[in-house]
């Protein structure tokens, strides 16, 4: 994939990475960033994540990464509806994304959701990695009115930053996400609150990695959760649930129970590490 | 410190990774493994982390490091009372196991309950690494009538594998220790619950992380789950009341308790990691 010019909107950890991982494998002639952070716009110019710096996206730009909060993509893409390049997002939601774009217009055919499954609990243009999505999986989210050249456009870009593309339905997407992402930073960002200072030098390696998400963003967790507010509650209902069942097991003792149970989880886990492995 | 002879009871992952350290760093001229599983004691002495296999401690062993599941230390220290060497063993809750020793007979003066706060999900002496105890922190909660020979002996042992020494009350080191690492691992155990095939290629790097110790030895946290029920049923308690709070804000929108909550949890956990990197 060889484009002309590349416009990324938002130079923030996500359009950062993009734009060093664009510039490191040569796949655009000129990026040009639009960043509303002067700070972040000018470092990003500085460390070569971008070529230039724009106040709006140029005409000619030939691909659009939207890569703003969720909650703003919507008016990006209105904004943008009559430029005839490919757009894509990289928001954690895609169902109320493409219905807060609906509630103003048709969502144009040159716009297609997606979702790097791909981050850090870093953010801004100074935590931008190159390979941030090198073997990751992007999630995109068609619609029935999306143009094919559009969706092809934006797969082949995500393909050559090294991702691969799956292609699912919105709703399917984030109740799949409410599960493996934003659930976990729910408890995490919970089980936080009854840490307290003479505990932290009692913990090791596993709470590392346990609470390491829990160092995100407030602000953009706070938004995601609140978008994806709907399947994320039904998530945190059936792991009411499932944590229930495990007080129950411990409670009463039963070996039998409990032991299922966690044999059940060691197995899922252990999948689920090949799997990322393989890959 | 150099040691004459170091026996090592159980030679799985943390037995092991004592061998292997101490082989390393010349703490011991001799380690003597005492290992039920003929296929670990073999691994362990052909690769070099003991130096020979026996059936019992010997009576020249000048310190005995008691590394099996912590339900069975208490026949292990009951079986050694008449040894005069220092003796501890490495379990992940400590009143327990004082208590189950206490049910038989007074507690030897040369026992010094100790737990290294280090692991890992992966078990076994294939997994030993020699670094495990390397800047890690080991709680040793000593009773009344421990003698202050066995309680120094211990200590120096674990200052010359790297670690700092932390003496703590029994009781406060297996509170502490629900929060930090038990809990932990229920939540993940119980996560995992709702985890189907279809989520797994939907995981990223957060997922991977959160859910890590849910990759550990089932046999081993069931067991150290129902030792500690009661501290960890006190910690469940609280997380539920967290849990509710976090489910409340974002069910009602309440941006400004919803930022709070978050906030307070990432700069707890900025905390915990700025300590973790000092140490």
């Amino acid at each position: 994939m060889k484009l002309g010019t590349l416009a990324i909107v938002g130079v923030g950890l996500i359009g950062g990475s993009i734009g060093k991982a664009v510039k490191e494998r040569g796949i655009a002639q000129r990026v040009v960033g639009i960043e509303a952070n002067p700070d972040s716009a000018q470092w990003a110019l500085t460390n070569g994540l971008i070529d230039e710096v724009a106040a709006q996206v140029p005409d000619d730009a030939e691909l659009v990464a939207l890569c703003v909060p969720s909650d703003l993509v919507a008016e990006w893409v209105v904004a943008l509806s009559q430029h005839p390049a490919p757009l894509f997002d990289v928001g954690s939601v895609k169902a109320p994304i493409i219905e807060a774009i609906a509630a103003s217009q048709p969502v144009p055919p040159t716009f297609l959701p997606c979702h790097p499954i791909s981050g850090s609990e870093r953010s801004g243009p100074q935590a931008a990695d190159a390979a941030l999505f090198d073997g990751c999986t992007v999630v995109v989210t068609p619609l029935q009115h999306t143009a094919a050249r559009a969706e092809q456009a934006c797969s082949e870009f995500w393909q050559a930053l090294g991702a691969q593309v799956v292609s699912m339905q919105p709703d399917a997407h984030d109740a799949a996400l409410a599960v493996t992402s934003h659930l976990p930073h729910l408890l995490a960002f919970a089980f936080m609150q009854q840490v307290d200072d003479a505990h932290l030098p009692l913990t090791g390696g596993g709470f590392r990695d346990f609470t390491r998400i829990a160092a995100a963003s407030p602000e953009l967790w706070w938004r995601i959760m609140q978008l994806n507010r709907k399947a994320l509650t039904a998530a945190l209902d059936d792991y009411a649930d499932n944590l229930r069942a495990m007080a129950e097991v411990i409670e009463q003792g039963d070996e039998g129970k409990g032991l299922a149970l966690i044999q059940a989880a060691v197995a899922k886990r252990q999948r689920a590490q090949r799997l990322q492995d393989e890959s």
